[in-house]
């Protein structure tokens, strides 16, 4: 049994038709939460014509993604971040809002290394303390061994959890950051694709076999550009609107496929 | 052949876990979005627990289907109104943005009694003249029948083309406004329902035979209450966080229907 890594693909443009920064914010947002409701692995900024706004996008979501215990320590103040008030919290099991337990998973940051190890910030009051010798200024995931006056953590990932997504900004086209990916199954969505139902049992048998899945997604005004993928599908066939927004299109073709992917469990 | 009609239900309180005025608006706008990208015909609100803002969600969500030539002249300005520059466009068939031509279906606001009939703002420069005498300020469809010095135009409607939602706000309980709501088909949406895929079959062979299709939609902190549905489903099996926001339930939900129901055709 393995897990399938599932990626998305957005074009540094997705915010361009909005002026207003905090509903840049916003629409972020709305592809921050998607990602985590459909347990998105890795969310993928390519270079796409225009003024992008890439730097932008990774850092709202990568905000929204560390635990708000560690938001403060990790991120300085900076214009990017105005109004991340606006921003719903993810919830997911990585962002725990109670105390921290013996036999809990956290995300920590490595704060400094001393004779005895590596000192981290769960979130706790008091920093824990890792016996190993860890860089310093990361958020890695730990196991909570010991909580009491010393609070003990080692490195440890949770399985069959899921727990967040990482943000790369590849600064490149779509094409050039495609290649060096190394994905099995790459999906282009596009109003001109096929749509979905009529190649669906196709499309299921490759993903069964996949372990990379890369699904692709175009700017707010042009769509994709030519690019060589496995299947070019259009996820919402007769669109009642001219245009699908990007963060529209992710949260619907997400949403397909995790009842695709679901079915062959 | 029949068209099935789509309904949408959903609580006044889809707004309250943001008190950002602009926010909340944008949030509002996703859902009138949604409703015309996967051609919804209704969207109908209903008086959940709570502070409910059904007449913020009828105002943006009837504003953002009014074309915009007549908006200024539908809507005076009101508070509720205040940041409908957020929302984007519907880019729907009846919101042209060309010039009026023969044959061209519009809708017009009803301006005024004459005795050859009734003059309509269709969004020329001039009204137009429908020589039926119709109720003063309505908006209704009609069809170029000529576009000269005089625009003549008949009420009709056109065929096989998304013609935008009807919102209603019925001031009762889900339970209330279901039971005269009169649909052939109830699906409630619930974190707690059958996971769609364990009974696709079932729901998509009542979906052949329905003419009337309502989906329910809970608020954003308590879900459904207890109704009673032909289906309670969950439309987001294995979600990666903890809650689903209305709106997001919403596009992920319709995305997944408008796949459904498309594999019937």
């Amino acid at each position: 049994m393995y897990k399938t890594c599932l990626s998305i693909f957005l074009p540094d443009t997705l915010t361009e038709e909005t002026r207003d920064p905090k509903i840049k914010t916003y629409k972020v947002g709305i592809i921050g939460r998607a990602a985590a409701i459909f347990r998105v692995d890795e969310i993928i900024i390519y270079r796409d014509e225009g003024e992008g706004e890439a730097k932008f996008i990774r850092d709202i979501l990568t905000y929204m993604d560390t635990p708000q215990y560690l938001r403060r320590k990790v991120f300085p103040l900076s214009p990017n971040l105005k109004h991340v008030g606006v921003l719903p919290p993810l919830r997911t099991p990585h962002h725990p809002t109670g105390k921290p337990y013996v036999g809990e998973y956290r995300q920590g940051l490595t704060l400094k290394r001393t004779r005895r190890g590596t000192l981290v910030d769960i979130g706790a009051n008091r920093p824990a303390l890792c016996k190993e010798k860890l860089t310093v200024n990361k958020i890695l995931t730990f196991k909570i061994i010991k909580y009491g006056k010393n609070i003990i953590v080692e490195p440890e990932e949770p399985e069959n959890v899921y727990w967040g997504y990482k943000v790369k900004d590849t600064g490149k086209s779509l094409e050039e950051t495609l290649k060096s990916s190394g994905k099995d199954v790459v999906i282009a969505t596009s109003k001109y694709g096929a749509p979905l139902t009529s190649i669906l049992d196709e499309v299921k048998s490759r993903l069964e076999k996949a372990h990379d899945v890369a699904i692709l997604f175009g700017g707010p005004y042009k769509g994709l550009p030519e690019i060589e993928a496995d299947f070019t599908l259009n996820t919402i066939p007769c669109q009642g609107t001219e245009t699908v927004r990007t963060e529209e299109a992710v949260l619907a073709t997400l949403s397909i496929f995790n009842i695709i992917m679901e079915e062959e469990v």
